[in-house]
């Protein structure tokens, strides 16, 4: 690395922090960069820099957002009688993808991982309860990841909810759409025959 | 996109303009910005104005630099009667990696490409010409890639330094063909460099 100019090798250090870029990509990228135009170079910075400094966490739903609520939040339209709770926004965004949820939600930013040091106060446990006690809440969708870390999310909220006047329900686990039975690991499988309904 | 607020939308849509990086990773690359400190955020951006700001090309050879002469040119322990020609300074930073190479360097930034408009008057050739006119130098090492621009652009070299006093010679074809400097393990390169032969 000692080849390149020091900016440049700062560059590259900063570039290679990313998830999934290596020393190779990022030396790429910085090269990207050096060539472009300076208006181009000045706008992906000031990007970086206005994402950090304009977005905030959603006051009702911890969300990102540049306003105080988030634009689900503040539309009249949303039912808030539903929560849907979500690991993370990626989530919330792909569940709002599929056009078939009016509710709310409640951005956990993260799942129970006692390894990592991740415990229920760290995931907004206590504003999703005062927002339930608050208001009236119909249903509580737990939508976090199908894995052991969600899985274990979704039964602490379950327990703590469990003398709620709400119902709880977390969302199917099942063979993918476009899926083949006979390439899904029996696990999927397992929870596809659990969660099976009348036809 | 439209789930992103506008500043996510607007970092997500510069980071996808790198090479290779479609929407989903620029995307997560976003994600991981939204969740540095903004210390490491502003790093980042500082570090991306600084390389733009303060890397200029090198007065004599066209490398990347902050100085007016690069650390190469500047160094006296480096032969200057010999002169390697690239294509870019990746090129030159990967036969420098090799360390098999102690003369000087020619950075053409680009090769003979008629159909994208790259002409011989693209290529810094006629700095080379003053180089070799105005000092001793006894060869010149063609190391422009081995495709079909850089072996056009090595020909082009060659004939207009055919009725100079100097050795030319174009680096071994160890390097596999249709394939690109900058990402040939330093092995072959250093054995490209070895078994250069006269043109």
């Amino acid at each position: 690395m000692s080849q390149y100019a020091p900016p440049i090798e700062r560059l590259i250090k900063e570039l290679a922090r990313f998830p999934g870029i290596g020393e190779k990509t990022a030396a790429r990228l910085a090269n990207f960069i050096l060539h472009e135009s300076i208006a181009d170079a000045r706008r992906l910075a000031e990007s970086i820099m206005e994402v950090k400094e304009r977005i905030h966490l959603c006051r009702t739903c911890f969300n990102l957002t540049e306003q105080d609520l988030c634009a689900i939040c503040a539309n009249p339209a949303r039912d808030r009688e539903v929560i849907c709770i979500v690991q993370d926004p990626d989530a919330l965004i792909a569940i709002e993808t599929t056009g078939e949820y009016r509710g709310a939600y409640h951005v956990l930013h993260g799942a129970l991982a006692p390894l990592d040091g991740i415990g229920p106060d760290d995931l907004h446990l206590q504003e999703l309860l005062s927002r339930i006690e608050g208001h009236t809440v119909r249903e509580v969708i737990i939508a976090t990841n199908p894995d052991v870390h969600g899985e274990s999310t979704a039964l602490l909220i379950s327990k703590i909810l469990q003398n709620k006047s709400v119902t709880i329900s977390r969302i199917a686990m099942g063979v993918p759409m476009g899926g083949d039975l006979k390439y899904t690991d029996r696990m999927t499988l397992g929870k596809a025959m659990e969660f099976r309904r009348g036809m």
